[in-house]
């Protein structure tokens, strides 16, 4: 197997999803497999995280077809993370029906010395703690992503900052970006963030796109307006896809961000259309070279 | 003076607007104001409206150094339209304290036949009776646009479909799109307003920006990410922008629809900058074109 770009930690799970038109039951999700899946599409991707001894193989085998390296995947006597959601009519809006930790709640990410030092380092939403272990654990001086969710904002804002502090591009949505700066626009909370460590401060806004701050650049990029048919793992495809592409280049900076930002939004409007990873493990680089022609012809202008 | 190319009905009021910083009192606003003030930087625009006995010389006097034809701009005995609002540090949300309809509260707009062959119309936010009334006193064959608010889509559905039939360009936000075709998604709300009769659907989106239905085209454009002094009549700004571009070119069509849409967020984000009308009479071409580029750089990629 090819050396590893990018190391991936997060939660690996199984979903029960409910729209009002389908319910499926038990399929692989998780932040981990969902922005894993989607960056391996532009790079060598390993995965850290923890499955219990009911994780099917077939998903198992689906993972390593996409030559996704699972030596830092952990298998545990226990049941898999396991998460049921039901999205409304406005996918926007969706309820979480069921949450069991199962594996997940004494997970204590290890990372071998043979992955130690891969140079590009994305820390999925996972508990801050966990994403502070692993930075711990590198050596050399990669290049580190990470991502969040309200609940740390609301529970462990300090260890969160401790996080913040150490990344070089921090994911984060509008409202959480609000609510961890107290600032009442983005721009202005993309610059407070920024001020706290990270060279990128790159903002979600669901189904209105995505806002990039790095330097003295703005780039604003629309999401693909399409019908979403399961909405779960778009943000991690998101920012799987974006990682994927600037590990791919090798550096980071203003043109390498901006596409790295097209290619996420591209894999997540990909991720979107099917449940689960259906559709994003069928992807081919003809649908990512049509898709982004797409985001060009929707924003445009002479 | 020049013949108008592009007749604008609306309100014309005076503002006494707060934010957490700034007061000003009796300041001048309305709709109409607001979106020819915008529009006359690209087409000889017109307004339809009625002020008080009160209405100050000097806001009149601006109007018309601005070459805006005030001859459909009806002067009644009492009081011109009156709004008090205050705007929250997020300036997404507002409260209004006070509204005095005054003279607007028995408005009919009149069309002199002078007037009422003008190629270009836009029916900004007024009762839709009035909107039906100015588009069955128009000759010829005008292109219209309209604009509405969530007031008549709760009050007055039956009259505002009516409105929203005979319109060729129809301006609505998101969340009123959504309102009245029970739609969930912005693209099907859209899809559901052009079925009714519109060519084209703009859906507003706040510091979202903007998204274009025309045909098979989708267009999507950021906001101007600046900090906002007084967001109020950016809506109107963006409306009379592009109705006074799309007016100056003589067609309507795809590339011209986006260039519009393109002048239009100018013009709201100009607006913006300043309480009142006082950045957007300032404005002269260099600030348009140094704009145009700001937007081109937000968006453009590899």
């Amino acid at each position: 197997m090819q050396k590893s770009n990018l190391l991936i930690v997060g939660s690996i799970g199984l979903d029960t999803i409910e729209t009002t038109s389908t319910r499926v039951d038990r399929v692989l999700g998780g932040a981990a497999s969902y922005s894993a899946c989607s960056a391996c599409h532009f790079t060598p991707t390993a995965i850290v995280g923890v499955v219990g001894d009911d994780f099917p193989p077939e998903h198992e085998e689906m993972l390593r077809s996409k030559s996704i390296d699972l030596t830092c995947m952990e298998k545990q006597p226990g049941k898999t993370f396991f998460w049921h959601g039901r999205y409304e009519d406005d996918m926007n809006i969706r309820e979480t029906l069921d949450t069991q930790l199962g594996v997940f709640a004494e997970f204590s990410p290890k990372i071998p010395a043979s992955h130690a030092a891969t140079p590009y380092l994305f820390l999925a939403n996972i508990h801050p703690q966990l994403q502070l272990d692993v930075l711990n654990a590198m050596q050399g001086n990669p290049l580190v992503a990470a991502d969040t969710m309200n609940l740390w904002i609301d529970t462990t804002p300090d260890l969160l900052k401790k996080v913040i502090e150490r990344v070089d591009i921090m994911f984060i949505n509008d409202e959480e970006a609000r609510m961890i700066t107290g600032r009442t626009t983005i721009p202005k909370a993309a610059d407070a963030i920024r001020a706290m460590g990270p060279k990128a401060a790159v903002v979600k806004r669901g189904d209105a796109g995505v806002m990039v701050f790095y330097e003295d650049d703005i780039f604003c990029l629309p999401a693909v307006p399409i019908t979403a048919n399961d909405p779960t793992g778009a943000g991690d495809a998101f920012a799987g896809g974006m990682m994927g592409y600037i590990a791919s280049q090798g550096a980071l900076n203003k043109p390498i961000l901006r596409q790295s930002a097209v290619m996420g939004t591209v894999m997540a409007s990909l991720t979107v259309e099917d449940f689960s990873l259906n559709r994003l493990v069928k992807v081919n680089a003809d649908d990512i070279r049509d898709r982004v022609e797409r985001l060009r012809s929707l924003t445009s202008f002479e």
